[in-house]
């Protein structure tokens, strides 16, 4: 491609309004996200009626959470007024609108459209160009309320980016679920690490370490989440990090001493080292049919 | 009744000083709530004393939470700080003695006569006016950090009216109950309806689409409030709003469609449907026998 | 000890730097008590690899949550960001290295010898320097915004000691642990009600009821955190206040009046009164088997 329109491009990118669009996608997904994670209620209560049609306000109130979760956690950990992120009823409306065609849309049509490959995929690639936008302004944020407080900075743009993730455990919660097994930081999603890598770069950016131009970095940021994510939708690439992540385990996280406490011990455990090894291999298989 | 003697009634309710005595009858309903929330955990334990003979902390911060709840849970959403309600020793002195004598009094007479219908009556209409004092003063106070944000304003007055209600699930986990399948958005109390009613009605006074003089507004709430907790108290009449919001849910959280989807797939399911709504009948027959 | 001396060594203390190496000994101990919490996850999963092996982001969080624990709630109590501590790198480093160190130290020699008596001595006396030092900067900072409040300049005083036992529930969360049954208000361990004790004497301080000078009574608190914390490690002594408040709960919490209406009904029950007595000897003396 031409590099002087890559570049228009790139700045169009950066200066795109996320108002309606690309928010309407983001609710979308996030209302059908949680609507996803409902049967497991209905079967719990064994009844033919869905949950959402029985508890309206608690499925609305637990789209609102997933919706705006990103502002609404930031917030908190910054000292800022919990319910800002209502502040605009635009948003909030247009939030509720999407809510109500998602659950409740005359024959489901919504719903059963917005699951096709074709809409799924259109709508996630509107989200994540909303994602990096929301990781980018976070960091932006930050930056300004705490200019040298790296770590700070780098968690609110994270946060920006996948705080529905962290807030599954509460929005759970409203509806009656309590799964305290699993959370986010038991089991950190590619999504957050995505937005981690995201956020990471704009600091580095902001500190001059990378000197490219501003809208190459948004787009190239752009780029990588929908890249992922239609790798993941399409191609069912779960997390391509994991093997990066499974390799530092095994070497900083106690793997390694483990190896050298069996070298330096001499014993004839060789069987058992070999049939780890084994079970290792057989589990990496697994995992990769899972995908 | 004489219009210029209604009036009086009227200026003279909106200036009531809450403190002591309608705080008094708020704290004391408030402890006896947690106190009747409490056999529970005295069953689990399977002991002859009860919970609060044996963490009396324990109950104690359950119960400050409970009487606080109102302004522990606007501060956090606000950004204010949580601790704030606690400021004012006299409250807290006030309520930490009703928690006393509720629990701890000589042979247990206060619990035993706050129980009985004139006093728990009495208690009920002081509770109310207090309530509608606290719904009053927090859409007045919310209006003036958000004056645009209707929905912050409505949310933040009707958790001042029925924070004990959100605040319960916390207050159970201090006392190391946690029963998170029941919360309020699941099944909203009538309480915190007619608290959302009622911060509806000062936010329409408000923005002036109501021309009749703020005392009548104000009394009418109250009036509005005490009239259905004594129906509640007296008559056993749960909720008064239950069937306009079945008929709401019925037409628009789906149901529409779903006689319209029975409508046009045309197949012999008459019987079913004719099951159903005997059913449905049957059972709003049993909920009346159970209010 | 010659008073001047005894005076000099006490100026010192007073203006001790807690860090590092006071908060150094704070991190690794609450390190090594997120580690004895464990194994019961490890117990249910039924693994041969221990939890923070396979999950070291949780891991970690769950530590800095508790390192860190005592200015995160006091932040969120006063409506101050949650994430302030976070700030400064300087901490943040130190008990990440210190948590690396803790929990995946070649052949696991840190732990180990941590937990050796003279070793976790030595933490224990540091750590309790620095919960002097937190307890009295909790009161006299909270002092300045709430002068008058004497309430919340105790209870963040306390906190600010105590804070990882608040904490804990939230933290085990992380962790995919939820024991909501154990909370710090149903069984206050001793450690809060000493800074309890030690909020108390610095607030009677600050309003001038103890006109002994400030050096002094602040080594008096160190001593005193210090002189009990080893005796519960050396001697295994529990919670030296238990005898008073099971007087005081007998007598204040309902126990007196059980007392006086067994007197008054004089019903031939005399042969319970007296299994209950002896119940309550034998519960003591296992109790102090116990520790």
């Amino acid at each position: 491609m031409d590099p002087k329109t890559f570049m228009d491009i790139a700045v169009v990118i950066t200066k795109l309004k996320m108002f309606p669009y690309f928010d309407i996608a983001h609710y979308a997904l996030m209302c059908m996200a949680v609507r996803d994670d409902m049967p497991q209620v209905q079967g719990h209560q064994q009844s033919a009626q869905p949950f959402y049609r029985k508890h309206p306000l608690s499925t609305w109130v637990s789209c609102m959470l997933t919706c705006f979760a990103g502002g609404i956690i930031a917030n908190v950990l910054l000292g800022e007024p919990a319910i800002a992120p209502f502040k605009d009823h635009k948003n909030l409306m247009v939030a509720s609108i999407v809510w109500y065609l998602v659950f409740y849309s005359p024959f489901d049509i919504v719903y059963k459209l917005a699951k096709k490959l074709p809409f799924k995929a259109t709508l996630s690639v509107l989200k994540e160009v909303q994602r990096a936008h929301k990781v980018y302004h976070g960091v932006l944020q930050t930056a300004k309320i705490y200019p040298s407080s790296y770590f700070i900075i780098v968690t609110i743009g994270t946060l920006k980016g996948c705080g529905s993730a962290i807030m599954k455990n509460f929005e759970r919660m409203i509806r009656g679920l309590w799964l305290p097994g699993s959370n986010e930081f038991l089991q950190p999603s590619f999504t957050a690490k995505a937005s981690l890598v995201a956020s990471l770069v704009f600091l580095l950016e902001r500190l001059n370490y990378i000197s490219v131009p501003h809208p190459l970095i948004y787009f190239s940021v752009v780029i990588f989440f929908i890249y992922f994510k239609l790798s993941s939708i399409i191609l069912g690439i779960r997390d391509p990090f994991s093997p990066f992540e499974n390799l530092f385990c095994a070497i900083f996280m106690g793997g390694m001493w483990d190896a050298m406490r069996r070298a330096v011990s001499k014993e004839p455990k060789k069987d058992d080292e070999s049939k780890d090894l084994r079970n290792d291999l057989l589990k990496t298989k697994e995992e990769k049919k899972k995908d």
